[in-house]
């Protein structure tokens, strides 16, 4: 019997699993198109096509669900990310062109209205307050790895976090309208910059 | 008589100046505190000690308000910051210190608020994009000015961009938490780059 149950009880498993995760994507694009105010667990359960009931099941409240979906697709891009460059830093450039890219796409969006949102909201701020700190050593840890940046020399550390925050504020400079051209030639210059600072 | 009605219309039309700076000043305050969502027309003069009906004399609609009010907060910084250097680059890191200084006080974070607003917002997009544009032209000439950067030289206007990009992504890591004792470690090792990288 215990067998049995077992068996029954996998795919049930992973359609939770399933639910969860079409959750979790929906609120991310739901957070970047609409921004925080026009995000509930209604439009995005509707959007998931789950019952209003189930996403409440699986996220009790609305800054559960948009706090783990930022999360869920932060570890999802860092995973992509690694598996662009298994070997690590084989050239640099790309390197620093694919980290800029985590911050111009409907994540960075998506994380931005929520932050944002944060600064108002007294029952969201110390939980994206927290996400962001986890986010933020994540991508700098694989940014140090791919990068190959040896962090015992001064100055190597500071100058990834210098990137990374030039990341952050070209995602921002592409927030009303499309800052591609300009970008990738910052991103180049700044590739060569890189390239001699860590040596 | 003519005299007389040009000495009587000064001190009103410094009134009339007056207020409207008061306007401004206030909406920027109210925006960086309550965000877009918490600011409007009326919440502003009350603030600034105004009649709701003056206020809209000056400034007809919202938008108005508090996109006028982002470019003037804007401007009194740029001045601010010529006016500092009086000399242009004496010392290059001290100007890369003050220009990051712009984007982590109340003026970033309104303008921060008005951006993300704008995203959704139809009437804002526009004029937002516009005053965007037109402020961050003003910034990168007073940072080429300010550094003395030759921007004949090639690479030398993206390393200027560069660093205004990450001014701007660390006006955004300094959102929810006081992010300054490591900012001053990657201004001061981004300014070491910089000095290298314009020579």
């Amino acid at each position: 019997m215990g067998g049995v149950n077992a068996v029954e009880r996998v795919p049930k498993q992973d359609r939770s699993r399933a639910t969860r995760q079409r959750l979790l994507e929906a609120a991310v694009a739901c957070l970047a198109e609409h921004g925080w105010a026009g995000s509930t667990v209604s439009v995005v359960a509707e959007r998931a096509g789950v019952s209003r009931g189930a996403a409440q099941h699986h996220f009790p409240t609305r800054e559960d669900l948009f706090t783990a979906a930022v999360e869920y697709v932060a570890e999802e891009r860092s995973t992509a990310l690694r598996a662009l460059f298994p070997q690590g830093a084989a050239d640099r450039r790309a390197v620093v062109a694919a980290l800029v890219d985590l911050y111009t796409g409907p994540l960075f969006r998506a994380a931005l209205h929520l932050w944002v949102a944060a600064c108002d909201e007294d029952q969201l701020r110390p939980r994206v307050t927290e996400l962001e700190a986890r986010v933020g050593r994540e991508t700098h840890r694989i940014a140090v790895d791919l990068l190959g940046a040896d962090e015992s020399r001064p100055g190597a550390r500071e100058t990834v976090q210098g990137l990374l925050d030039m990341a952050r504020g070209l995602g921002l400079a592409n927030l009303l309208t499309d800052d591609g051209a300009r970008r990738d030639r910052v991103v180049a210059q700044w590739g060569v910059l890189l390239e001699e600072a860590l040596g």
